[in-house]
């Protein structure tokens, strides 16, 4: 749903769409586990990119590094060949393998050619580190907890700290995943694009939100220490423009200034990682020409899909902060929501400036 | 001399070198011609990595390209071998095979063995469209201009509507070059980083200082028209910190965020390279030996150095905009300095805020 | 013309268009200049990609490095946009400016918006070093030899020692330009593909052309040494066949399996660049309409146009080989055509093998 | 062991190290574990590139890809990092999670501070796909076979269809693993490098071998069909030489010769990807100080590096084929060894020129 205020970046003039989600992109479904026992609190987000087979119809796609320290599969052939052909998952760094295990499985029983009479498939999947808040030593997650998410799939996406962002921070505050959308208007037709952040970067001195320095605020406030090689925020983009893998890759590096306009700089431990993907000119996996007609796109007027790709990831980012809520961490501490850690302040420091941000946020109910 | 009040963005602690310039890298001197002459504003800037023969003792170097919709030339060889063996001329699109072909000039003339008992020499001449201001079509730029400001490169370095940087704009105000620096204690020893931009990036609407969206409020004020496709902003990176090839790449990429700071969302038609290099372990042309000892970095501390980069960038950007002046374009239009549309826009709107940032930004003489 | 008797090596079935040229893709036109005087040998080639205005209409397009000791220039922007909008310029490594200065000065000539009411161009420029024949330090070549090989492009290639190829070396013989294409049937379509390369790369003693080793024979009779950092070798692929910028790539990476394919091993100071670029699909510089409908191709059967892609390079290198004569170097020395060095060999060795090998390369008259 | 008789492909100079295997290179071992059961026939193999804890003290590393047709982990964060902090898993395409999470098991148990006290760590698994021979569908492979191969690594190497290897097709004959090392002398030490292959690429037509073009003697004898899709080769290369991550690189990109050498051209479906580390200048994971020394070595040599490399993977691979055996694949056809393939041949039409290669293989006991 994105944030329940309106978006107050004017970097684009783009509008959400009507759920605010990544899934306004026609076609798009998300499914969530979440596993909060004991000082485990991680899980899975699986991100399909259509409803039907995408392995017989792959989507144009491309993966853009913003830094790589990060464990995240399938990046090499999207790159190579342009195209997505899994639906997505999102998961702890831990658990990459067992997410691509139980994503092989379901892709082998949906498709009996692969690895008999076709070639293999392409799993991808996305991480962070959620080691602050969970015990990610003890790798809960199952094959089992992926294909839960895999076939709960659904237009309606929770966000905050569940799923993938269960265990996640952001800006040392409580992270987790976030989503929203932006319509446009392109030759007389409307399109969309949406975008999906796992995010759990960033330290609370930079946080910066609609120009209100907060995080400078809540840091010499709370102290907070952060260890240095936590980060990391995967960010996905799905439009139903007709990108091309170049143009993805052109829209997916503009997530970098999305993702750094709250305050962030690109931190040394900070897996970044894009991947935007099209759901329009679908390519068979089994096709009996190879000449076809396809919708394309000049790059002529990108400034206006690059502002929005900015402000759709933003906002996306703002509404995990804004969705999240406060978690007691593996050794017993809590991470504190935005929500919780500015009235922590208010209640010493009242101020108008973060009242009000507060309002803007829909930080009150 | 970056700014002449203290930078204010907090993301870095540290501080600027004795003449807040790239030339506090110890080597490190600027060249500059100006030319304004009737329809013509443009001219040449020259950054010299050495006050030695950078031929004969290369730095380690590397390039990043933001967005590549640009000109530049000698990237693709710094980027195999990871060195810079010649100054950096930066200039106006048009005249980069005439900086080529003086660079080249000269470097024939201080070695003799280039292109006879050696090979050649890779030129860097890197360039931004001032076509706004100046009549690029005339080429007005001559070998001669460039190898004067080849011949006359000091420590001191003049700021703003000077050098490459006369005709440029910066968010549709008047741009040109600027500079900045930071110095930083690694294991008990000082070092600087540098750097210099060449600005014509960005929209008037997006420009944001210090939290104040000033942009904005001048945008709809002067009711600036942009055409789509200016742009660009070069930055050149320079420190005695023995990064490597690898590393510098990874610094260079960190510029981008000390770009965007200002609000700027890496558009379309901008032309953003990066260039970085160390004036430690220089890499000799002709050696004796295979094997060497070098100072090498680690990359664990990164987040400070990354923070210096944004920090030093984003001053650099703020110091064009704090020395340019107003200028009359090639069409007779006047290309406001930020100064003199603060002014404008405060005569007629007096509000404390706009009036604060120009002392912040040290606009008040 | 390509070999004046067949390709034999068998890795692809397509066989050469009419001319075997590049030019046998409908639009393409190659003009060169050629220049020996003295102790100078160097010269200009232009390809132009279309008989049409291409800045009007521009070529999807892409640049691959293979090695990236080289100062060719336009590349960034052709990877960023995936399109080449001007005619390339092949010259000697020093003579890049001055193409540069050229092809500026034309395409300002002949599109008035240029630097006015649109944004600038990217002129593309490739280059090889040919000091060690011709007297590169003196810069010979004037804008005007460039613009001389703009205005007389024609379908009629000449190859071997003319053009940008004068003074280059191949396999230390005598090196140069060469040209061969393929036609292929898609979906019932012929399409055509062409190989233009400017040579200068390989050592001696590596050389092997259908499976006989003929340069280790050579070395070892000759005793020809060779500096180390000569080398680079520049492809320029053309197609009608619609692949965008993504498959251009991929079919750019395949051109060093052709270079290599005689026995070259990519040396370190070899400025090998691949830019490969399809006339289908263009792209116009001013539209009314974002969206388009445009000819796509598959990536599934690309292992044929790989295929056709290692041949048509690896016979336009053997053409050079077979059209270069002989020429005395700046140091008064023979640089041996390929028939030569063979011919002086079997007057001593004659041995069926390389009087063989002479007929099959068409060495006989 | 590489090949029982001299290489003879006189590329390059330098002559095998004692074992002519990868573990040459003081400190790599490696460990296999092979599975042949009904119509399973796959495997693991695991190169440790040190015996100590590669965690704690990180070897310099790059990875390049050459086709990026698969789906290999862990590549991203050794380019940003330039470090491989992990053993290096090889196996089929379906085992790759179960491999991870086999790899991560181990990191986990030795090093207490991953996921607790540090941060992550980034396991590297690559693949190709055995699917012609194996049915890879069943994903047969057990964290537990990966475990075992992971500690049971010695300097002792058997190379064919074993391990990772044991389903794998090369040239359409039977495939598998193989390893060749290089010794060089350089400033008066002597250092080595070893290549290990997991070869799965190429088609029969295309084989030649010492420039006899054996494969289509073979195909055409055969009428061998080949599926279109498979393919990939994986390529370790292991060296004791102080190159940085950048120089590895170049290093890496050499790899593509000495595959191609025996005929092949890149296939579209072919994953191959090459992992190049530096057991020189190890990155200590904990470290009191940012600033070291650390041994350098100049690029100006290195073409005899990069004729090492072409050298010792060409000789890897023919070290597969003349190692592996005649298997009979899951669908009950034998896949031929090159041995057993000539053989047939012969019988049928005896030439003097495959006698001889199967002389100069070593092909004849």
């Amino acid at each position: 749903m994105g944030l329940n205020q309106p978006f107050l970046d004017p970097v684009s003039d783009t509008q959400p769409g009507p759920r605010n989600l990544i899934t306004d992109v026609a076609g798009v479904t998300v499914g969530q586990v979440t596993i909060n026992t004991g000082h485990h609190h991680t899980g899975v987000t699986v991100i399909r990119p259509t409803r039907d087979n995408v392995f017989l119809a792959k989507c144009p796609a491309a993966v853009h590094v913003i830094n790589g320290f990060g464990k995240s599969t399938g990046t090499i052939q999207i790159n190579e060949l342009g195209t997505l052909e899994t639906p997505i998952v999102l998961t702890n760094t831990f658990a990459v393998g067992t997410a691509q295990n139980a994503l092989i499985g379901e892709l082998l029983a949906a498709n009996p050619a692969i690895g008999d009479s076709t070639g293999t498939v392409n799993p991808v999947v996305m991480e962070c580190n959620d080691g602050e808040i969970n015990d990610i030593r003890d790798r809960i997650i199952s094959e089992q907890d992926v294909l839960t998410a895999l076939n709960t799939t659904t237009e309606t996406v929770e966000e905050g700290a569940v799923g993938a962002g269960t265990g996640m921070c952001c800006y040392d505050l409580k992270g987790g995943v976030g989503s929203a959308s932006r319509t446009i208007d392109i030759d007389g037709h409307r399109f969309t694009m949406g975008a999906f952040v796992l995010s759990n970067y960033g330290f609370l001195r930079d946080l910066n939100i609609y120009n209100v320095p907060v995080g400078a605020q809540l840091a010499a406030f709370q102290a907070a220490e952060k260890a240095k090689e936590k980060g990391s925020i995967v960010t996905v983009l799905a439009t139903d423009i007709p990108f091309n893998s170049r143009q993805l890759r052109r829209i997916a590096k503009r997530a970098s200034v999305g993702i750094t306009r709250t305050g962030a700089f690109i931190g040394n431990g900070s897996g970044e990682l894009v991947l935007a993907f099209s759901t329009a000119n679908r390519v068979p996996h089994f096709s009996h020409h190879e000449l076809s007609q396809q919708q394309a796109i000049s790059d002529d007027r990108f400034d206006r899909y690059f502002r929005m790709t900015v402000a759709v990831v933003e906002e996306a980012v703002l509404s995990v902060l804004t969705h999240a809520t406060t978690m007691i961490d593996r050794k017993g501490q809590p991470r504190l929501s935005l929500r919780d850690a500015i009235d922590q302040y208010l209640a010493v420091h009242p101020t108008a400036q973060l009242t009000e941000l507060k309002h803007q946020l829909g930080l009150i109910p």
